[in-house]
């Protein structure tokens, strides 16, 4: 008899259905389909092994999420240390302090009269609207409290903090912001400026000369020397954007002052973009490792699917199955009330990267 | 105080993480997000409507669900009666055919060297391989029944019947042909000229001058004459493709000589194409209506997303709900081992249109 | 000094604006840039390389292409032979048919307001408009033309060039259509039972008992003998859908039966889809590679890109270039007009495949 | 004689091929076609409107276009002062600097080996590479350079004009930041902490404590007033991301202190993301103006394309057509080189919002 092909190990495994499955049971049986529904079941794997690995994850956070409703599922993320670092867009992070600060997004349609809208003063955002009266008094928020700190820049990381705990005193509500200070996990916002929190501090501008100043490229700093205090890297990102490469980036430029880091050893990325037209939120992990973004021995999956679909089941799935993981691993401790943050007890320069790694005795 | 415009009625409710959901449970929490989450979500809750109501549910599927892994899905809506017809494309009843004979799909890589699989005949579709070898092998047991069969043309319908009889006698194996044949559903295959089962039946002409003949357009006056009979219609579209057009056209053609006949009353399609490029796989549902394949009133959503994701959770959380009002609906009774079908006793011809819509008393 | 690596060999070379550019200037100087557009400068020298071989060329068309505007770019490749053979969905004949008859598509929108377009019987294509009484109006044409044809069933190749031959006699005017028959060139349309021209065919049978037969499986024994007789092919794919698998499917099935057939020479296609979801339409070349469709030194190129952009660029260009090179090539030659086909001289039966590749002397 | 519908105006004119077309004439040809293809046609007129109105033109690109083969279109643009202002991701003005600099990108494989990439130390975006190395002295190229600047921080606005003018200085080469130093067009980077530009001014404070400040909300500030300054705009984006949405926030802010601002009267977007996922890349120009960052009654088009394959025909038919608009069009004049922009002579604050619109005299 013809031997078998090399190529033909494992088969397809048809999904069974079932009444009463959990979460987790489905994707468990996705694991042995195709496409990107087997995509969507390893990206449940990556993550359960970058729990059990030593390793610092980031998770990068770009597209309408929080409007979306997902940003309860970020904040469990964050509150249980699924995660240890977040990097998101501005609008992710205006969007969760207005529903924490008690108001809404609501359901709407794609198809609404947009005229319609702009008379009432609602703005979409696909089938989602929003107030934008409500919105101004978001910025008004966010300005009276930049008008509050001292006359320096500030990293977005150090700003964020404080802006999280100002929200969570302010209001006692679950949120992204509130549960990234509670938990001490530092957010970094590369593209502040292009947001309503970069609004709002440009808003402080004008109540008080002086405030309303952004270190961003400190953020650069910082971010590359958490890097190089903890070489072992993993990325969870959603949506591409700004978040994906400046998470990437911290990689590389850790990379020019330590041989000790070799790019993620974990990715998974869940991305509606494709890689066909070369743009940094559809490249594929794949290219990353061309750029030492990624280990070329990483454990890594790309989810072509938007999110508000893939992150309730994966994140339903991880929070049944990995829960004692999240619990149990070695988190880096975070201080970020200061303007210079430490991790693990040292500290995290944002004007000078470190060129020797000393570890923590 | 200032009057809430009327546009913002409901909030959006981000999803909350809990340990232990269920696949309903994740879903219904997904109602009241955004974006596709909240489509697929509306998804199970129009296929619920279907259910109670009295119609004909038609499921048409496209893209390469059988080898993808899904193929059990659908035979389980099938044999639950959760749908009354399917149309499919050949590729997706061949796959189901190689799997039901004892064969397999394998895992594969995106990736994989072409050359190297083409050496070893080994076929890729995308993350998936199947050994070409067994692919010939279906070929000739296809020849060789329809080369059992007589002379004549016979409609997918009849033919895919026959088929999944002989599958089922010689297999006892579950599938999607063989679900078919034991709940009595009818299968269209407008395309199946353009799939390895014509291939097997192009075949059975080189065994036996005269056999493989398939009457394609006897097809659409049976699906027509299915929408005369019984003109209150849905529809389930995955992937799009022919299957997706044929479903419409049976209900434009069924109103040329049917005043009862409408459109769709429920139309529920989960597509990756998108409408801006023209073609039907992408187009959307307010555009079926402009053509009266969809009634104006319908309940209707599309849902943006790879079927290898959205189906195995959309199903599973449905079987769940809905068993009890899948067993008790009234669903059409068909014949279909003859030449002229029967739905709840009235012919189905295949020659001419019925121009007088008859009720059965 | 340093040797520079062996990737870095070509450089890039900004496209360079400049007043007056002609098209193929335009797509020349897209040769050496990025992403898609250098894949669309490379199809246009994919295209010349077919040219310049002895091979038959199919063209497979699928997408909303006719009503779109594109339908006389397709005549003019068939007219002056920049392709050999046809295949297509039946909506892309039967919207060829409608203008050639006189009538016309309109200019739309995709936001109109489809309840209305229904009360005025207007059909919607994205931002196409057509009506809906000259569609009935053109079904019974081909109905009534249908019913003069002979009780028996016609291949889609031979029934395509009759009427083709019906519509260049009554209206004398271009189109598709009117081409393929003029420049007897054959048309196959694997799917015909999914679209209009096939409800037109449905129709004859209402007028005619007997009439409106069509021999779909004996389109896929033709189809490959015209490979059997001429292995060396190639293929140019706009949109995927059934055209993009039957012209491969031709070479696979010629495959069995001639040892002469090793997959195509050269393939160039333009595509929306993506391969990401397993659908054939999105599928890869290097995909097709590993099932024999495509030989594995093929010349070959994928665009992801809208028809509508990438082939009025394109064809302007190839028929500035290349008018010379398809004048001189090489052409196979067909008669279509009896029920079976030549090629060269040579019989391209429709019931048997030809085992023996018996050459032309 | 039934009356025709008022949905039918204007028939669609199929595109006629003919050797020996230009560029504006294929254009021209596509605009009663379909699709995209009638977009991008449409997308000239658009431009040519905005060319021929009183209007300040931004530009924002986001997606590899400069290391894609397009960084002399826009040189282009900006120096025959097609547009007024651009707005870029880091990363399209890095690799144009590279280039600048005398450096290459190259012409490389999607399907390249990466590790193979990684060993030699080439960098990939999808099919083009480029030297790690030579990225690295770059990198020392900026933070030399930025560390010659005064120790204070810098608008984007401020900074990249004086790293244009010294590039210039050095090089004497064509490109976009030499481009828009000498013609005086200021550039926005809102996310320059997510780039090597970023990369570069971080390694600056290694160099020299206390250099490489970068005041972004400085540019919030700066972008609002040049729109409270000049409140008629419009807006060109190629590939969202961060410029779509700065360009449109600058008008959005500005409408907080002045009843002259009402959205851009203009807006054109060639974009490859769609809208269904909620991402602001992909939004729609309906959905902008919801928010007012489009006037409800603007002229407005959104090509869903490839800006490689758009881009090179839309420039190429705008320069044949429309240098003289341009050339004789009322340009805003700037200086750029201190800390503080004027437009026509006023200021342009970075610290204050301008409350009372005081037209120049």
């Amino acid at each position: 008899m013809k031997k078998k092909s090399r190529f033909l190990q494992t088969p397809i495994e048809p999904f069974a259905v079932e009444a009463g499955l959990s979460a987790e049971q489905v994707l468990a049986r996705m694991e042995r389909i195709s496409f990107q529904g087997r995509n969507l079941a390893t990206a449940h794997h990556v993550w359960q092994k970058m729990l059990q690995d030593d390793v610092t994850i980031f998770l990068g956070m770009a597209g309408a999420l929080s409007a979306g409703g997902l940003r309860m599922v970020v904040a469990h993320l964050i509150l249980d240390r699924y995660v240890d670092c977040l990097v998101s867009t501005g609008a992710n992070l205006y969007h969760d302090l207005h529903e924490t600060r008690g108001q809404h997004h609501y359901l709407g349609s794609p198809h609404a009269d947009d005229a319609a809208l702009a008379e009432d003063r609602i703005d979409r955002v696909y089938d989602t609207y929003a107030s934008e009266e409500e919105f101004i008094s978001n910025d008004n928020w966010i300005a009276d409290f930049a008008a509050t700190l001292e006359s320096r820049p500030y990293t977005t990381r150090e700003f964020l903090h404080l802006l999280g705990g100002h929200l969570w005193n302010t209001t006692k509500r679950e949120g992204i912001l509130t549960a990234a200070y509670r938990a001490r996990v530092p957010i970094f916002c590369p593209a502040i400026a292009d947001s309503s929190i970069g609004m709002g501090l440009s808003q402080a501008r004008q109540k008080t000369p002086g405030k309303g100043y952004i270190d961003i490229i400190g953020d650069i700093v910082e971010s590359a020397n958490l890097v190089i205090r903890r070489p072992r890297t993993a990325s969870v990102v959603l949506g591409g954007g700004t978040p994906k490469n400046f998470i990437n980036q911290a990689s590389v430029q850790a990379e020019f002052y330590s041989d000790e880091v070799g790019g993620h050893r974990y990715a998974l990325q869940i991305v509606t973009d494709v890689p066909q037209f070369g743009g940094a939120s559809g490249s594929s992990l794949e290219e990353a490792q061309s750029w030492g973004k990624l280990a070329t021995d990483s454990a890594k999956v790309s989810v072509q699917a938007d999110a508000t679909i893939a992150l309730p089941l994966l994140v339903s799935a991880l929070t049944t199955t990995s829960s004692a993981l999240a619990g149990g691993r070695k988190k880096p401790i975070f201080t970020l009330a200061e303007r210079v943050m430490t991790i693990d007890g040292q500290t995290v320069p944002y004007e000078r990267f470190e060129e020797v790694n000393e570890r923590a005795v």
